[in-house]
């Protein structure tokens, strides 16, 4: 059981991580939105959350720092400074920043960085995705998240090798392509498939999220993780151990 | 055991329609193709299969009707008057047109439209398909048919309904669409799933094509169903006892 | 919008119906269970719904009679005397009895019994489903509800045909059997799907439950559907259309 | 281009290899079964694939060390004389030996060892498998060697820990269990799921062989890979390059 303070508080994820410690085995120290004081606030936490915003984060690690306390960052749209000041901060706290706290998530981005990796000549990848009809972009975050990943494992990069949104005479497929496809409809959470499509034989890497807490539940699991971590910079793939 | 005669011999229907006939329960009566004799075809063969070309069409009902065989048309790109030469000929003999000789897909086709017609408000339907890297055209033939299996089930048009190749910003989900999308990869000989996504569950049904003769067996399934059949004009849904 | 009378309020399905209404389109009228007035409850309902016990199934009907509102029953246990009662009811009011209230379930039942039927010679039929790890018995009342379709679309009976639980040296498969499948694990809803087999080509019938309210949200569809009808008896299929 | 050896013409593998090495890149320098000359056939080929039998397995190695050709054994049912052997004839040649030839299958077994490692606690693993009608026994040896990697994993004992053939009233999941379900239908060459499922997330990890060549055909890439390699031995694993 763990006192986690939420810095972001009145964000989508802030309140859904609110949520999740509600009826959860771990406590809510407190949670603060812009202007508020994260001092006090990092003070009466065992852990830090931040999902507010970048222009934050430098003053947030302050706090975390000050208090000797550790934290894990969920802020998207980070640059250059930001990792540079993580870095820094990381000396003196344990520090986790990640851009997908889902456990489920991680775990198969690295199987799919291995099997895309060795299975690299003959194989083809295709990622197909689907989530409820309100979504309203294509890829999903997370299937990029997973192309990205099949591309690391070739030594590839993404932009140049992706085929999006199939349609009419298409040609046959490029060599080396990852392809891309998305399915929207009902309420459909989020399912994610990796398909390495060889001669006579395929291999189908896949997520089912049943509903959509589990980034929410993924960044307490983080978090009580990296309560007692020596100082350092870590990651999701660290929380399993891999 | 059907003698069967195949016209348009040297097309990719005709040579699999042939292959399919060999160390089968039939046997093959002839094949010819441009030029050749169908009037003698039809005089040795219990029935006959045509894939050959619109063009052909009229002499090949001709043919038939004048030995008194029933004839399965997969031949495509016919248009109104072909069908009218069809009517005429199937008072005569048994006819079977059709776009597509698979049981299993004209199974899938029936269940698809009626299942859109009955789960019509607040079930979106999705499309979505695998074939091998070598295909060309996006989405499928046999994808766009169930697509129209599901059009006509819910009593709309298919042009004016479809998403297809969603891709970046594309906003929520428009009411009553149907969406399709497509994968390539390996040597996948066809995969089809059509999904209704409802509040909180799905109805998915879906066809494995296990390998790619599936429509040259279906057409012989077909024509041996024909023989002994009374004239009239029949479909692959009749073959099923739909 | 529709005002809507449990009764059986203290069950599990009475409590899930409760709480299905509640931020709905309906209202609850009210709600009794054992020995309370079931009479006075149906004077201020516009449909009822009753999930309590064989046993009250009488007076229940008795008091929708009485006060001439529609009854949707979804008890189970009944026995050849309380259908006998619910067929007497139904000559007064609309009552529909069924042993399954998801509207999906309901439509992929139908699908299966018409595919097991016409697709009878050399396509085996195979049933999956899985759940939640605290699901103490398998295979599901709705896979053999499913079983049940399919072996009624062949006009077989089920338990004489049923492969269950196949391990070690089973031998080859018997030819017509059903078979089942189960499995169990974290916290899946429940998910079905009916596999025919055939030659070289497969169709799968698939249901995904997204969370555990289906039954509860398609009783409250069919009770709502239910008001207005005229006197009779009807099913879940009537309410799809079908 | 390699010039494969194949010891066990006669046996269902050394039939497969045969075909498979028909019309691809490598050539067939020779088949020995039963009582005929190993020692020639290693004399002319490049390297040896022995799928015949645990007694012939001492001659054959034998045979390799003295013409200097690596081996590939997939000879089931070795014990730990064979396996000692194996090492002695890996001082002087490359020895693979392996219980499964598909590269698809040993790099899924790979991934699942790996997911069922890092997600131990609470998450469930269920494997399920599909084939054609005619197989005898339940699960299948690969689903049983998935099984064993998942077990691996985990660092537990696989039989200790097995739920198969679940079927009536079977309790409550235990905890730790790896459970199994077999279907069987039509003419399905093999398909493998294993499901990791947790708190409302899933990972499913599956292999489909979309025809019944894929150990043959991995037993020639495993071949090829052997030649120029320096002694010792190896494994499936090492042609991955994992």
């Amino acid at each position: 059981m763990a006192a986690i303070g939420i810095i972001g508080r009145d964000g989508r994820m802030g309140q859904a991580i609110a949520a999740a410690i509600e009826g959860g085995e771990h406590t809510l120290a407190g949670a603060v939105d812009k202007g508020e004081d994260v001092a006090g606030l990092a003070d009466r936490s065992e852990v830090l959350i931040d999902f507010s915003a970048p222009q934050a984060l430098e003053s947030n690690l302050h706090a975390a720092v000050g208090a000797g306390v550790p934290l894990l960052i969920g802020t998207t749209g980070l640059e250059e400074a930001h990792h540079t000041a993580i870095d820094n901060a990381a000396r003196a706290v344990a520090v986790l920043q990640t851009g997908n706290t889902s456990l489920g998530v991680t775990m198969l981005a690295r199987l799919v960085r291995e099997a895309a990796g060795a299975l690299a000549q003959g194989w083809d990848v295709e990622i197909v995705e689907m989530h409820h009809r309100a979504k309203v972009d294509a890829p999903s975050g997370t299937a990029l998240l997973l192309g990205e990943a099949a591309a690391s494992g070739r030594g590839i990069d993404l932009p140049g090798h992706s085929e999006r949104g199939r349609d009419g005479h298409t040609g046959a497929r490029s060599e080396g392509a990852i392809g891309f496809a998305s399915l929207r409809g009902g309420t459909v959470a989020g399912e994610h498939s990796v398909i390495l499509a060889g001669e006579n034989e395929r291999i189908v890497l896949s997520h089912v999220a049943e509903d959509r807490t589990l980034f929410a539940r993924g960044a307490l699991t983080g978090a009580a993780w990296l309560i007692g971590k020596q100082s350092g910079r870590y990651s999701m793939e660290d929380v399993l151990g891999l």
